[in-house]
């Protein structure tokens, strides 16, 4: 089996023009087949503000009405993804961004309407790993912006971390596969007031444990839940890091590494 | 060789979605590899001015500083091309949305400045005609934003005329390439003022003849001259047709065939 690095880069890395610069050059120092999964950051809500459309955030998650979507599809589909993948261009980097729905590569619905609805979100049915793997025969390196596509030809606005762990876990059917959550702190913390106080190995015992003593909670229990759920799924390694210690992360030296 | 039909969409079908969904679904009905490139229309305009960013026009052309290239990013390179591939893939097209940066396969240099600065406008150095022939391979059906980008990791803006015209040219490498530029027209006319005066066979005397009697005139002059070019270089045959009439254009039953 081939070795795979899936990488999902966080907004705050995006709104952070040097950060990001750093990150994508890192990135294309890595050796062997990789992808690159990226969040929006906070540009769409500023977009959207100026457009006089406004972003209403349920649980850190945004709800997405047609005209979000289209910003949505702007910033993360247009701006972000198109940037990124010219600048990894220069950097000898043969990318090629994509959404789910470019080659028909992640198939989605839209999100059942429970207690809240979501709108215009997806729920992932499917990833066409078939499709990715060719593009990675092919030495071109996948940038997928968080958007996926229904049956029926409608884009839907998806969780970057979920399309990640997702496209990770179906990867693992032709690769050995290690997932990188990037962002903007050094790993898993033990105290969230501590940023040194990196876990550098996490159980699903001291994860539970944290959760309970409430100093791993927030954004961290969704990213966590998707990384454990991949964990169990297929893929070889789950590293939380710090988008700067991307190369160190890669050789073990940085980062929370999860263990099952 | 291998017959593929490279078509050029422009920004007035782009603008009317009822034209659009008719478009797509001829389309999609086309036999053998085919290859779309598309227009940006007055979105990105109408979102440049919510945005309070100007847009300066000259000659019909779009001056473009770094924000209006941001939305243009955002418009051709996101939403345009994104519901583009989204529908398209519900109509069973196995879509694959591109700027001339992804997987490398439209370079550019920025237009010198001559009598005008156009800014972040593309002036087409060479397309990568394996790569795309790559993707029509697999089966896939490229959709072309009109973005290109530098090798220093610019992107640029680029007349989507002059990008379908130039991987016509160079696809035509690999291929017998058929080039259709698809308007509100229904083809060259012999008199602006009448839409049913269509010129079935336009020959580059009659198209000079025409010209200097100014019943060729204004935006169909670079359409046609990149038309002409295109047919000289390789490109067996150029269509001008109505977006509707796509069909039976292919057919040789509508619009402007060009002669050599």
């Amino acid at each position: 089996m081939d070795n795979l690095t899936v990488i999902k880069i966080g907004g705050n890395i995006i709104d952070d023009p040097a950060a990001l610069k750093r990150f994508l050059t890192s990135f294309a120092g890595l050796a062997g087949s990789k992808l690159l999964v990226h969040g929006g950051g906070k540009i769409a809500t500023q977009v959207a503000e100026k457009l006089g459309i406004q972003t209403v955030m349920v649980e850190g998650r945004r709800i997405t009405d047609q005209p979000m979507l289209d910003v949505v599809t702007m910033v993360y589909g247009g701006l972000v993804n198109k940037q990124i993948v010219a600048r990894l261009q220069a950097l000898d980097v043969n990318a090629i961004g994509m959404t789910g729905a470019d080659a028909g590569t992640v198939l989605a619905k839209k999100r059942p309407v429970k207690d809240i609805d979501y709108g215009m979100v997806g729920d992932i049915d499917e990833v066409d790993s078939g499709q990715i793997q060719f593009f990675l025969r092919q030495s071109l390196t996948p940038v997928f912006a968080p958007i996926t596509y229904t049956s029926s030809g409608d884009l839907l606005n998806t969780n970057a971390d979920t399309m990640a762990s997702a496209i990770a876990v179906d990867m693992a059917h032709h690769n050995q596969v290690t997932l990188i959550y990037c962002f903007e702190k050094k790993g898993v913390l033990n105290d969230p007031a501590d940023d040194n106080s990196v876990i550098n190995e996490l159980t699903p015992a001291l994860y539970a444990r944290n959760k309970a003593e409430g100093t791993i909670n927030k954004g961290m229990i969704p990213k966590l839940d998707n990384a454990f759920k991949a964990l169990g799924s297929g893929v070889s390694k789950v590293i939380i890091c710090h988008a700067d210690e991307l190369a160190m992360a890669v050789q073990q030296g940085a980062g929370t590494t999860l263990k099952k």
